[in-house]
């Protein structure tokens, strides 16, 4: 029984073919298919990419839709991260509403996934879980939505935050979270042993936010591989942003990113301009399994992002020098493929019996599609149209 | 006899006000300005910003419109020259025609005046002069046009050039270009002699590609200052990029600002993500005049770019860590007054008297626009309405 069939699109840029969705999956792929009075669509010659995945972001806290904040903070992250806690009660943000917002613009994009943190804290407790849990349950039908327990103002400098952590992770949190383990929590081994000890006794990943530059975080690295290796949680633990994977040592770099691919250890970078990242092709080259993100947006710590991942591939690709359409495609694959790999998507994909989450949009070449960046004709989740000509068939409101 | 007037808009995000037009400049400020018969725009509350600033590209050889060609080239800046000068005339690429689509696409995206670098080199000849040329005179009423004479593919390593060069400034080029005097040249003092003495004998600005990175390029730059300075020539040198200064000597970085900014040499950063750049905030507050551009798009060196200099503000800022409100706004400010003062163009400004150059576009705040790009609701040219709702009223076929 086919529910779906589009004609007439080239699947990451080859030949043309029709794609039909059965059950939400992909059926079947060829030329002049029979509709068998499912639903037609004209796909007019459109790549046809997998659904894009958003791996990284923070749907509790983003700012649109609300009036505007005029930005007065100082760029240290402690000072951005209590400024934040402060500033989210004086302007009553609400977690279930902001995060529709910016899953139903991330819809209109392509998305088909994301994963978002969320915050833990002792000042608003489970808050922000709550609040994205509803809108994981109100959009369960058109997006996939994985939630990290985040400690945001540290969890061994505020008394009563691993608790909380604890109870996230009963409530419905899919994944552990950490952050800066020497830089904002002061206690390396402490912040790890919680994190990795909440992940085994959930049987659930972690997913760390390492700013931390330079030795300090290579430091830090090697005691989240130590520990992946001990507790055999390869292919379970993402280190998010890892800016010292930038440092100016290509050898020594190297090594460790071998040794990161050994360990099944999975990495995340949004490819921010004004700090070192880590070499894109060379971790690929490594093996490791990488995926990108949004991180936060129209947010109190910065005004940028738009929940674009097609845009945030062409990000990536220029941040790391990529000019060349194989190395241009290279950073586009970590928006589809790599954040599946990293989220643990199963049957993702365009292949048939794939699960049928599929955009299109105009481009003689996956190139040009990345640096064009042209709205999304159609975009297609578990069969069902769920954004037309980059709009949403949603609503957040 | 007033020509337009503009009713309601925000100049800079300043309280709404009309805005009268006649004979190409700002003739009126103030509320319920008469119409007199003349044409009126209702700007519904829209920020109103001066022309947009292109000060930095390379009209050329972009190959916008032209079949897709898959770039293979090495990343080092040799190969890129090498390459791109034998594909332009393997693909056929017409400066004129290519210099046309790009003009209209930065009309459409609000931008009032350019700068460009045309490739001089015994290749091509002044074929690159000749086209740009042709849309400089074709567009002379809807855009400010300067030319950059442009060795790209060096001037003392291949014979004939600098005659060339000679030859392009006595032929309409406003500007003598350089490039990389010691990393491409290989002969800093011959380079530079030849670039202040063709400026000097012409009575004509100079803009100079500097890629040299660390102490190359800083070595380099002291060769331009005292060359500056002893030619009398502050206010008319340019360096461009200028990766140098990203280098990371907060200390000696800083002095150095200083002694440009005595020097009154500018500079002129794309703010391009996989580089070091020379820091923003640190160089308006020596008092250097600052702007930026696009720099060469959708080429055979990279596909990037979209002539947007509302985008670049953004890009600028983002490579310059910059989230503050006030700081994005200075970045903006590059993108306009910044080029302006480099490109020296008179009476630029949203003052009565200046020249109608003027850009709507909606946005509660500076900073909202810069983050969120929205379409260009109507460009002014002298008082010419030149674009609308994101399209060009003029065309480029």
């Amino acid at each position: 029984m086919t529910d779906l069939v589009i004609r007439n699109v080239r699947p990451l840029g080859k030949a043309a073919t029709d794609i039909a969705v059965a059950g939400g999956r992909i059926a079947a792929m060829g030329t002049n298919l029979p509709a068998n009075g499912a639903l037609v669509e004209d796909g007019g010659g459109a790549l046809l990419l997998p659904g894009l995945i958003e791996a990284h972001t923070h749907l509790d806290k983003t700012l649109l839709g609300m009036d505007w904040v005029e930005n007065v903070v100082a760029s240290d992250i402690r000072s951005k991260i209590d400024n934040e806690r402060e500033m989210k009660g004086v302007l009553g943000l609400d977690p279930a509403l902001q995060s529709a917002r910016q899953v139903v613009m991330s819809i209109a994009r392509g998305t088909t996934a994301i994963r978002s943190h969320v915050d833990i804290d002792t000042t608003y407790g489970l808050a922000g879980l709550e609040g994205v849990a509803a809108t994981r349950e109100r959009y369960a039908d058109v997006i996939d939505l994985q939630i990290v327990a985040f400690p945001q103002s540290g969890m061994m400098i505020r008394k009563g935050t691993v608790e909380l952590m604890d109870e996230a992770l009963r409530q419905g949190a899919d994944i552990v979270g950490g952050l800066d383990p020497c830089a904002i929590d002061f206690d390396p081994k402490g912040h790890l042993d919680v994190v990795f000890d909440l992940a085994v006794r959930h049987g659930k990943p972690i997913d760390i936010h390492l700013h931390e530059p330079g030795e300090l975080g290579l430091f830090t690295f090697g005691m989240i591989l130590e520990r992946t290796r001990a507790h055999g949680l390869a292919g379970k633990v993402t280190v998010s942003h890892a800016f010292s994977l930038g440092m100016n040592d290509y050898l020594r770099v190297g090594r460790l990113l071998d040794e990161i691919a050994g360990a099944g250890v999975m990495l995340m970078s949004t490819g921010p301009a004004g700090v070192p990242v880590p070499p894109l092709i060379r971790a690929l080259d490594a093996g490791i399994a990488f995926c990108s993100g949004t991180d936060g947006m129209r947010d109190l710590w910065n005004p940028y992002g738009n929940a674009d991942m097609l845009q945030r591939a062409q990000i990536l690709a220029d941040r790391n020098n990529l000019s060349r359409d194989a190395e241009v495609e290279r950073a586009l694959d970590v928006c589809t493929f790599g954040g599946a790999a990293v989220m643990g998507l199963p049957d993702y994909g365009l292949k048939v019996g794939d699960f049928a989450d599929l955009v299109l949009v105009e481009g003689r070449t996956l190139t040009e599609a990345v640096v064009t960046l042209p709205q999304r004709k159609l975009v297609v989740k578990r069969g069902r149209v769920v954004a037309r000509d980059g709009e949403a068939l949603v609503e957040a409101a």
